[in-house]
């Protein structure tokens, strides 16, 4: 079991601080929801399913440090928690899911005092932490299945434990092949501007003692033109009820290098990743960062002042160029608007 | 007329210190050849057309340092420093070109004095700078007849005044399109991993008063995907002769890319940068270079130690992913191999 990424510890919100990390493993305990939010904003806390946890937290933490005498104040709190953290990041669909359940259950429960109240959105954000856990389990298994003993795989970003409440969604199926006793060779973009490649995924690889080769991302290309990579297994930030998937800007570019040499391109990601409201990748949301998260590197320029700065923090990869999405509920196959449907339907009774 | 990036002064070769940049404009004066072989393998000076200057400059200094008192030893002094520039870099051909054409010189020369061999290495050296000075302004004239007014163009690495005797090979053709007064706007892809896209294009081209936008690298396809990218144009650091290029790492994903989105992708290179004793790309030498490169980012740290790297400097864009290649000669076309032959053939006694 890798070390918990996020965690309610002691009224508080616990948390590595990812952007400490390759060089120092330290914590964060976010007892206010404002600190709680700018660790979001800011990456401290990182990774789809991994926001879904931080919103869910972020509610509760919003009901344990509120001072409301009435319900009536005390719900006013919360529903202004749900909706501070909801203009925190805007493409992980995960976030906006785990904030609905928790504003479901808010209304689910008109009657409940103040400790009540408090009692069942702390049970329901751990709840969220352990479907989380267990679907990244049970997306390892399915997706290790299509890895090959002496594989060379390909990811960006990090897609890993860092970013989940358990061993990952593309690197928990790289753990999952290893621990059924393949052998596996993994090389990770560095992932520009933010390096979670260069700095999380290796940090996360080389601690499962994974024969690991970092790469730049425009690397990428030349490696498979020699016929190195395998396969490519990425996260995801939101998938459109088409399949088209919102992820790490780089993501898109590889989608096409993969297509264009023939090599599977897998997206593996929960059901809480999906956004079937709505229908392509055209209508996700992308979010724009700081232009200095571009010119400065981990503090250092880059860059001379004055120059413009183009910095999309994910793309939209079209459903077309995925070879198939894993879920915590199998493997989903092309054609995927069909597929998608169906397994929801399937599942959601399952669940 | 841009400053120059490298030239012969007071029995030195000066060249502006590329890694400085753009932070300072620095100058390094080379005395001796060591100097100069630290210069080419550090990247003080690069870009392929300058390395060929730098070589034949080399041997100059090389010359001129020489302590023989006969002309046997002399020789043998040239050649000695020939062998030395030759280990320097591997890929540009421009550096192999020129001192073929050093050592031609020589042979052709049997008779002469160590004085005249002096003079006439420099006037030889002094002859590749200004043939690579019209070159450019060539190469400029018949690749800006591609581009229009409010064209969006996007290049990688540095083929500009930095990399060349003048104004560049592929911002060369850009700076040519301005001068004509048509509106451009310039992407630059930092390149990963020295970030010449970052340090030293955009530096040009803010010079130049030119729209400027840094990007990631792989952001490029989510540029292309909103048509934001009406061509490209990147330089060479060898050309075989069915037309594959050899060029900076990352050149190949960015045709890949193009490709798919029917974006025209330019190769902008003088004769200098042919090779046509290499049939096809995969024989050219490609440079593998230090890890450290993709570690550390001007000195900091960025991943955790004991990580694999690979870290080729180059990779190699087949013909087929090119649209035209822009020579000083003229514009060649597809088919390459037959194309390329003619363009020689017909242009040799030209010259």
């Amino acid at each position: 079991m890798p070390i918990a990424t996020i965690e309610w510890v002691n009224n508080s919100v616990k948390i590595i601080n990812q952007k400490r990390l390759p060089f120092r493993l330290e914590f964060i305990y976010c007892r206010s929801l404002k600190r709680l939010w700018k660790a979001i904003k800011t990456l401290e806390v990182r990774g789809a399913p991994a926001l879904g946890i931080a919103a869910s937290l972020g509610v509760v933490l919003a009901a344990v440090n509120s001072r409301a005498k009435t319900t009536a104040c005390f719900r006013r709190d919360l529903h202004r928690a749900i909706r501070y953290l909801s203009v925190s990041r805007p493409t992980a669909v995960n976030l906006f899911n785990a904030l609905k359940r928790m504003e479901g259950l808010i209304g689910r429960h008109k009657n409940s005092s103040i400790a009540q109240l408090k009692k069942i959105l702390l049970q329901e954000a751990q709840k969220i932490i352990s479907e989380d856990q267990l679907a990244c389990r049970r997306m390892a298994k399915f997706g290790a299945k299509l890895i090959k003993n002496n594989d060379s795989l390909l990811t960006l970003c990090n897609a890993g434990s860092l970013a989940t409440a358990d061993y990952g969604t593309a690197l928990g199926v790289m753990y999952r092949a290893r621990e059924e006793g393949k052998y596996i060779k993994v090389f990770s973009c560095e992932t520009r501007p933010l390096l979670q490649g260069a700095r999380l995924t290796t940090w996360e690889l080389l601690r499962e003692n994974i024969d690991t080769t970092l790469i730049c991302d425009n690397m990428a290309a030349f490696l498979m033109a020699q016929k190195k990579i395998d396969k490519i297994f990425v996260g995801a930030d939101r998938i459109a009820a088409n399949g088209d998937t919102a992820n790490k800007i780089g993501t898109y570019n590889l989608a096409i290098l993969a297509k264009y040499h023939q090599v599977p391109f897998y997206v593996v990601a929960p059901f809480s990743t999906f956004d079937l409201n709505i229908k392509n990748g055209s209508l996700i949301p992308i979010e724009n960062r700081n232009a200095k998260e571009v010119t400065e590197i981990l503090g250092k320029t880059i860059a001379p002042s004055g120059v413009k700065v183009y910095n999309p923090a994910f793309d939209v990869t079209p459903h077309k160029l995925i070879t198939a999405i894993i879920t915590e509920m199998g493997i989903i196959n092309p054609p995927f608007e069909k597929n998608i449907k169906k397994a929801f339907k399937k599942n959601v009774s399952v669940r």
